[in-house]
């Protein structure tokens, strides 16, 4: 079995050419390292620095993937209000480009990391579930469920491939980029309790999300294009476990053994309660989410990496402001 | 007012630049020309030939326009399964790049002209209304909806331009381009009658649509910008007589006085029924759409002016075809 991975550097990416590698799969990994580092890439992935705007025929018909598990993009929800040229440009665009390069190359199975932030906020209160309307509220959530939409006319009209969406949230762990700026509560956390900052949070804290360990999120996205009940099926994908961001720094800091210390920041214009319903992913991926990792745990495996390693640089913005009306000036 | 309306050389935005200058704006059009034509931008228009993607900033600054009708984009829905890059670059980022210019103009408002085919296939059968969930089947209504979901993401989060978004259907009439291969089958309709051609139909003609003759659309997409019931709303708007593509040729072949001659081609994919309510716009826009024009009026109309025109030479595919699977034979 032959599986191609875009994000192959990034975070989940690399996890997910993990999984895929122990499952037996020969992997070709692409990623253009403007978010993901070299030496996140698996060992034995044959790895490609490759943007997915690139010319990607050639590359992938011969490479006849059995699977294409896209997971570049630029995930950076509350910044990309001020990038939205960049963020449909990278995120939709890219997208179309591996889907059109994975239909040239008769791949037969297509599995996209979207996002929970398709949802946008919630109307009836409750877990958001895959059945329910889709009103994304920014740039990111936007170009997301236009991606989904993307793959499933595709397979609706051309007959192919099949595919897997999954809706994952606020997933954290080791190899994630505690160096970015925009992006990633738990990795910013991480990078100003090490460094001796205080935890920047936009307003008061209350704002609830449901962090997600890597490793069950990675199983299950890279058991997608085996397991035939997930076949043209949507999944949230997660944890299950609301916190407040204000009691995410008590519980970095104390894993950390660092001084709790909050730099407030004016509240912006976001979700203030995002979780989502995973009955089926666990029914379908029973074995991938056996596994369940509480938010302590986790944050001590995270941390007994980010320790270790050096502290990249801060990962800059990666296009021009747009729209700088309103940008937090943490951020300017 | 000062008014800018993109795609004005195309058949729509010229009929909205026309009822703008009756209404008194100062009207600033720009065109690509990659649809439209120079001669269908009214006289007393400032007419700019550029892009929806090229830089738009210093034209937008120094006009200051009060409202922004953004009108244009490729349109051939069915077309658009095998150009989706093509689509989106131009459909979406072209949105992107006008909104964003029209917001650091301080524009006042903006108009866009969306599609009935952000609702996809009907599913309790009946109307579509503009409250229902939206599930675009086809490239060019996912790119429609996500630029739905941008106006509005950018109002609520950075508090201007107000917006006004319409979803019209089947619009046919004066000026419209009838060379073009790919869309309008009003227009293809008109040019084989004129030319001794048969008519082309996919399947067995019984899909019905409700053609919406041009005159009370673009009235009330003018009047959007000054109706204070308008404000940050979708309104569907068109003709409400269902008729089928069957019909539609009997109808098109009595009004030029031909032959009733049909090609039949292969059935495609496309929506079989597809039919919106307007009774939200007849409420607040019961001036424009005061007006209503029987199909054999309109096509009568119509067919006085293509009469009298010179026929283009045949407008071809704008882009180079994706996905060439399942391209329908005449396409290719």
């Amino acid at each position: 079995m032959r599986a191609i991975v875009t994000g192959v550097a990034g975070f989940i990416g690399s996890h997910v050419a993990d999984r895929l590698l122990a499952r037996g799969y020969r992997v070709l990994g692409i990623d253009d390292l403007s978010g993901g580092f070299r030496e996140n890439v698996p060992a034995a992935v044959d790895f490609e620095p490759l943007s997915c705007n690139a010319p990607l025929d050639d590359l992938f018909k011969a490479y006849r993937p059995d699977a294409v598990f896209h997971l570049a993009a630029y995930a950076a929800e509350g910044l990309s209000h001020h990038i939205p040229h960049f963020n449909y440009q990278n995120n939709v665009l890219g997208t179309v480009n591996v889907l059109a390069a994975s239909q040239r190359a008769a791949a037969g199975h297509f599995v996209f990391t979207s996002s929970i932030a398709v949802y946008g906020h919630p109307t009836g209160g409750g877990a958001f579930r895959e059945a329910d309307a889709c009103h994304p509220c920014d740039p990111y959530g936007i170009a997301k469920l236009a991606c989904e939409q993307q793959i499933r006319a595709a397979h609706d009209y051309f007959g192919g491939p099949t595919y897997t969406l999954f809706r994952p949230h606020n997933v954290y762990g080791p190899r994630q980029n505690i160096a970015d700026l925009y992006r990633n509560v738990v990795g910013i956390f991480m990078r100003c309790g090490l460094q001796g900052e205080p935890f920047p949070i936009f307003g008061d804290g209350s704002q609830t999300r449901s962090f997600s360990y890597i490793t069950p999120v990675a199983e299950a996205i890279a058991a997608a294009a085996t397991e035939p009940a997930a076949k043209n099926q949507t999944f949230n994908i997660g944890g299950d476990q609301p916190t407040s961001v204000a009691e995410l720094a008590t519980a970095v800091a104390e894993v950390l053994g660092v001084e709790r210390k909050i730099a407030t920041l004016e509240p912006r214009n976001e979700v203030q309660h995002a979780h989502a319903d995973h009955e089926k992913a666990a029914r379908v991926f029973p074995e991938a989410l056996g596994e369940s990792v509480e938010l302590r745990e986790g944050l001590q495996r995270m941390a007994a990496q980010v320790r270790t390693a050096p502290i990249p640089s801060p990962t800059p913005c990666p296009a021009p402001i747009e729209l700088p009306a309103r940008l937090p000036p943490r951020w300017q």
